[in-house]
């Protein structure tokens, strides 16, 4: 696959999957561009390149095949794998996304979550108990663990981050409301929830 | 301010808070839009084209005036004001939105939390009430809320919409993990979590 695969193509690649996730739910075997470019509320001819950039799966005037297109794609965005996940700080976020539907089918396994506050460690959340952060650097050498969502306040969040890469951790979702910085080769989504907020406020105003 | 806007200029915005938010904690008066480019990893003449969208804030050579940019892009998002917000939904993450930080600070306060079931309905979260969606109707006839937080389970969020926007809600920032539609003059924000975590998984197979 080529690396020039630009960011704003990447980022659309998890709409198409669940868009296709939703026409296949409704028994769609084929979809044309056309079609997906009016209920994606996206331009045909940039569907069309977006998928080109992959290989293409259709066939001019023929459509594209749901089912193939939707495994491809599955398979683009490694969504064919499964991923052992951690998530540091059993707060509201941590908690909230411990039992979040979806992870476990998705491929996402969460296997336990870790705090600092020793009124929390021990506690029982969504039926892991909760871990001691102090034991992380053992804990990670003994279990192969692929992502870390950091759920801690701000303040702590790019210690923590720092803690992860070091300890090999190569993929970091983060909800703490703050960028972490990386190093070249980890891969990190620092998620602003405040964001779509702002946008929903703008289109408000309009 | 003009209607043309292109949708990932409106995207970038909030970023571009952000950022000034960060240099002006930092103590930083003064920018240049390369200096923003190298921060935000944004290109330095699309950070020219996209201020430029609103006017402009900046002189050739002299850069931008950190306070009065961010000022002018609180007011272009509408952050200047305030909002009254409700929660539908007392579940995970009703929850955790209803506990995230900094959602009263911007200018975003939840006034009441709504939820259909009876186990829920009257307990406490985070010192609110939970109250019953029965009384939704009359609740908004007597209050002016702005916004409404859609934290249902899926197969509720279009219902629910519906209900709000004919009960003139005009802001929907939508959690429930599916695409609620609206009528024209209505804003609505679907958040997908899952979409990072995705683009996560992309990166890492990369």
């Amino acid at each position: 696959m080529s690396e020039k695969i630009s960011q704003a193509v990447i980022r659309r690649l998890p709409r198409y999957y669940r868009y296709l996730e939703e026409v296949e739910a409704k028994g769609v075997d084929k979809i044309s561009s056309s079609r997906m470019s009016t209920e994606m509320g996206l331009n045909a001819s940039q569907i069309r390149r977006d998928l080109n950039c992959f290989g293409g799966f259709g066939q001019q005037g023929y459509g594209y095949s749901v089912g193939k297109l939707k495994k491809e794609m599955a398979h683009i965005l490694g969504l064919d794998k499964r991923y052992k996940v951690i998530i540091i700080g059993a707060g509201r976020i941590g908690h909230a996304l411990l039992g979040y539907k979806g992870f476990m089918l998705e491929g996402f396994d969460v296997t336990d979550i870790f705090d600092a506050d020793k009124g929390k460690i021990g506690t029982d959340i969504e039926g892991k108990k909760v871990l001691d952060i102090n034991g992380l650097d053992r804990y990670l050498q003994e279990n192969a663990i692929d992502l870390a969502m950091i759920c801690t306040p701000k303040e702590h969040a790019q210690s923590i981050a720092d803690r992860l890469v070091s300890l090999g951790i190569r993929g970091i979702w983060n909800f703490a409301p703050t960028d972490v910085d990386v190093r070249r080769g980890v891969a990190v989504e620092n998620v602003h929830l405040s964001d779509s907020l702002y946008v929903l406020a703008y289109k408000l105003n309009q």
